[in-house]
């Protein structure tokens, strides 16, 4: 809008950035925010409308993220409660925090604010390959905050479950179904199937703009899952000895690679959705109850 | 036995070559084996029976591989046969592959003598965190056999079984318990239990002498998982684009790390077993029906 404030480019930029991540939502929600604010407007003055919005947006995702750990963090102060004086232990996957979104993060906002209470929490951090956001950001993020956690493969966290070495597992989300079907990073499903059969509460932190209201009951399957390059997968990146940031190749020359970004959990395995309302059934009642406003999908006539 | 024959000496290097993999028991049962014969020998000759023992272990393992590829490739046969002329897909963990046995594999023997016959079969290739035995070792070996094959990360195999793109599971096993519990690398357990959420056939190659005729129902827990370094976690190992194998840091520096190398599927998400005798049941009445020879547990007055 800056360089270009034309209707034709306020449709180019949004389909452009729209693209750049076709699975998570409130992307989506964000650039048809912005558009259906803009475009009212003379071009001379889009940029700068522009710039307020996503301030406000800045500032109402703060306290989205931190609403999130008020509700949340009962989760933790249950558990704790339940055996006074021992450590809960939560497993997230992928990157969920502070680094993910403007403050508190979605997923760690309820382990933030209970470690501020002072209860006594450890974070199992899946590394969430192939891009190793748990390993590399969620690790430090934690560690930057002081809140204990240890780095463990994404094959590890079934067999901490079977040993009951998970209180609860709590993860972000790209995009849930009104029906509660909940979208995120590839291996979640895995984590929540292995939950599910070692009773273990699995709960997903979901801002109300990362729920797609339009995709109803056994719809999820139409939400868009981004395939990404396979050099994320045959190639690492990290630290090399000599302290120069160094791709390695893991797999032979050649072997085709798929990469899959996100999977689906169905809410069937998920005990429940941690939102800025509060906490609810990973279902259409339980989103209904604290969103009335869009309980009615779009084109019912009940 | 070639540079200290004594009796002292024989216990000693049992123990220690036992200490080296707790978790696998056809470790125990081979250098128990081999104890048994060499003790009541002449020092002086327990050298030469040692190899020559060896040599025989070698040949009965190649056999007991081609056996659970003749029984197993059944079970890809039968997929190829409801669906002529599409490919089977099927996804394996780790590398259970010619590279770790003699020849064959345990796993992948099914797929080597499936792919001989002409059936059209394509292995979805676990990465395997932390070691990437899948990346490195099974992509080579299949590669080499001219088997179609695609390199996954560990996290995206519940997606794939979600939308169909998974005929059968089939993977190897560290120790079966002698109701059919499967002890195999970090990981299986979550490959299973989605498995059996999307109605994927799950199955364990399994040669005799990885059955642990000692564990009975509910004694899986009795496995020593055996606990590894956190560097394989924190390191990862490939070729720079120099050429030169290079670890690369992928954690923050710090932040504790675990690795537990392996978990236990209960038998209830085990489709069944492929041994060299034929393919059965995951339950104490299947390995029976197999193994009758030791299906009276030790101790047991009935």
């Amino acid at each position: 809008m800056r360089s270009e404030p034309s209707d034709e480019n306020l449709a180019a930029a949004s389909k452009t950035l729209l693209a750049t991540r076709p699975t998570a939502v409130n992307l989506r929600w964000s650039v048809e925010d912005l558009r259906g604010r803009l475009e009212p407007l003379p071009p001379a003055e889009r940029a700068a409308a522009a710039y307020a919005r996503a301030a406000e947006i800045c500032d109402e995702d703060v306290e989205t993220c931190r609403q999130i750990g008020v509700h949340g963090s009962k989760l933790i102060e249950d558990i704790s409660a339940a055996k006074p004086g021992e450590t809960v232990n939560v497993l997230t996957h992928c990157n969920a925090g502070w680094l993910a979104t403007v403050d508190w993060g979605t997923a760690t906002a309820p382990i933030y604010l209970a470690h501020r209470e002072g209860i006594p929490v450890h974070v199992w951090v899946d590394e969430t390959r192939p891009r190793n956001q748990g390993a590399q950001l969620t690790a430090w993020e934690l560690g930057q905050a002081g809140v204990a956690h240890t780095v463990i493969v994404d094959n590890a966290g079934g067999h901490l479950m079977q040993h009951g070495c998970v209180d609860l597992c709590l993860v972000g989300t790209d995009r849930v179904t009104r029906t509660g079907d909940v979208c995120n990073k590839i291996g979640t499903y895995l984590k929540a199937v292995a939950a599910s059969d070692c009773e273990v509460p699995f709960y997903a932190a979901v801002p109300g703009p990362s729920i797609d209201w339009s995709l109803g009951p056994g719809e999820a399957g139409r939400i868009p899952i981004e395939e990404r390059g396979g050099k994320e997968v045959s190639e690492v990146r990290g630290l090399a000895p000599d302290g120069v940031w160094t791709s390695v190749r893991v797999t032979p020359r050649g072997p085709p690679v798929a990469n899959f970004g996100f999977d689906v959990t169905p809410a069937r395995l998920v005990s429940g959705l941690v939102t800025e309302r509060g906490v609810c059934a990973a279902s259409a009642e339980g989103l209904a109850g604290l969103y009335p406003e869009h309980a009615r999908p779009k084109g019912s006539r009940s």
